[in-house]
């Protein structure tokens, strides 16, 4: 096991699977910083990404086994619902290569690797960075810079894996975040995924109302049904592989809602929402305008340095390198 | 009664009551073409206003008296709660002026107009415009330049006051929306109020998971989230100054949201919300970014005039003068 260090290496060099929004982007973030080659499904994105420069294949096998030969870090960047046949290419043609994703969720995709390639070296990951446009012409090699970027931390995390998926991150320009991929679940389903399907419910009854109320429509409504605009197979592959956490979270909301129209009804009052809600987007924007507070005192590789990261982070803390 | 006309005329003195974001703005935006003057309660903004070069005074009796010296328009401009004062204040000192509003919900302020001042020539008046932030400081010559600007027509709207009203909105670059004061009030209850709710109630449950919650929190959790941050007492007074309508919108976004949690129980699918809130949102899409689709063949004064802009405004379409 190399010596512990708490300054990444350089991320070597990088496979990305799936070339859509953030695979896409990811190619392009970390072309010249890494040696980078990526693979995608569709020969239009990779004719277009090739086009543009880069060196990308429409055969997954051959890839692969070019992972293998070159030591990359393997990235997952499709949607959950077609990773068991990427990782499946992995267990058989670049067993021992070091794998991540970038994938919405952190305990389905764990399944899935567990259950396709059980000896795996893999360390999952989240950028949280995204737009409501999809695929290759929508990529960006800025996407990910100022971004928050998760990156699992479990119990049996092996540090150096953790470091070089970290070092992946912050060559992107994104700040790391650790945590369990459980934490990692309900939380993007309180921030991520209940927004998605409050968007939803807002653009229903407005757009149910009258062609009035859409053209009366502003501010509120533009920014409060923008994720609507996502692509439906997106937000479903994203939504449905989180299912527990997201109904919890829904539930919550449901229950809010229910008892401020019955505040509303019995009192003609939206005081307790309207305050609370106030307060939390004043918390929220504390923590996302004000500056990093960096996780300190504790070493990647140390004993107990996975519990750590993850104490502080829960915090709010992120971890710079 | 003057001769019907389709193009308004100037709109001649204007006295806006109020100097917050909406009020100082129009004082702001009118500045230069038309005669323009206000009154703000608070000496510290009347100071401030002052300071930028505006006629503006803390005496409301004053105000309105000179409002009746010069036939100015007088626009009330402060929250629905604080209206009373100001309109039993024109009911005695400018009893025969035009009247108009430009406050977030149209029936409540009818009726504290007609409690007050029976008499009044009023024709209400919602520009669909605004930040989370509030007061003379946040105030913006252009805020009403490209919004939608709804202007109360109903069977009785007398020709020359509703385009004197409709002549301030285009002066201020704004799009004129002719509405009933009941459909508007659904309409922005849909577009506008419920918004907020929903805003609240996604804030509070991120906000209530944890700091690595609001630290992971990116595009979907800040759009959808940022009408919550405006000052609660505001938006109490929007909202509950609109309940009925807002209810109604209120318990359809609940049941839509009961479905989907059911669905993602029993079937672990979020298909029929996200796909129908994709649909609701292409289609706003389309209307906020398409060109403006005129009202035509009708002329302000003809006979069922106030009808046939309503018919045509209900289909999303807006008056150009």
């Amino acid at each position: 096991m190399p010596a512990p260090s708490t300054s990444p290496a350089l991320p070597g060099a990088v496979c990305v699977l799936g070339l859509g929004l953030i695979g896409g982007s990811l190619l392009r973030a970390l072309a010249g910083t890494a040696p980078v080659f990526g693979w995608n499904r569709s020969e239009a994105t990779v004719e277009a990404a090739r086009a543009n420069g880069h060196d990308v294949s429409a055969d997954l096998a051959a890839t692969v086994r070019r992972a293998a030969d070159t030591d990359a870090v393997i990235v997952l960047a499709t949607p959950v619902t077609t990773l068991s046949g990427l990782v499946a290419a992995v267990a058989e043609h670049a067993p021992g290569n070091l794998l991540t994703d970038v994938v919405s969720v952190k305990e389905a995709v764990r399944r899935i690797v567990t259950a396709q390639h059980p000896a795996a070296r893999f360390v999952g990951g989240h950028p949280m960075a995204g737009t409501s446009h999809s695929g290759w012409s929508a990529t960006d090699p800025e996407l990910f810079r100022g971004a928050m970027w998760m990156v699992s931390t479990g119990d049996g995390t092996d540090a150096a894996d953790w470091l070089r998926v970290a070092s992946i991150a912050l060559a992107t320009g994104a700040t790391v975040v650790p945590a369990a991929d459980d934490a990692h679940d309900r939380a993007v389903a309180a921030i991520s995924h209940l927004p998605h399907l409050m968007a939803a419910a807002t653009a229903v009854v407005g757009a149910g109302e009258s062609g009035l109320a859409l053209r009366l429509a502003a501010g509120s409504f533009r920014d409060g049904t923008r994720v609507a605009g996502t692509a439906p197979a997106l937000q479903r592959a994203m939504l449905e592989a989180n299912d527990a956490a997201l109904l919890n979270v829904l539930s919550e909301a449901i229950d809010r809602l229910t008892d401020v129209r019955d505040d509303l009804r019995d009192r003609g009052s939206v005081e307790i929402l309207v305050g609370d809600g106030h307060r939390a987007r004043l918390a929220y924007e504390a923590i996302a305008s004000g500056p990093l507070q960096p996780i300190s005192g504790v070493t990647v590789g140390d004993h107990g340095w996975q519990e750590e990261l993850r104490r502080q982070a829960h915090a709010g803390r992120v971890w710079l390198g």
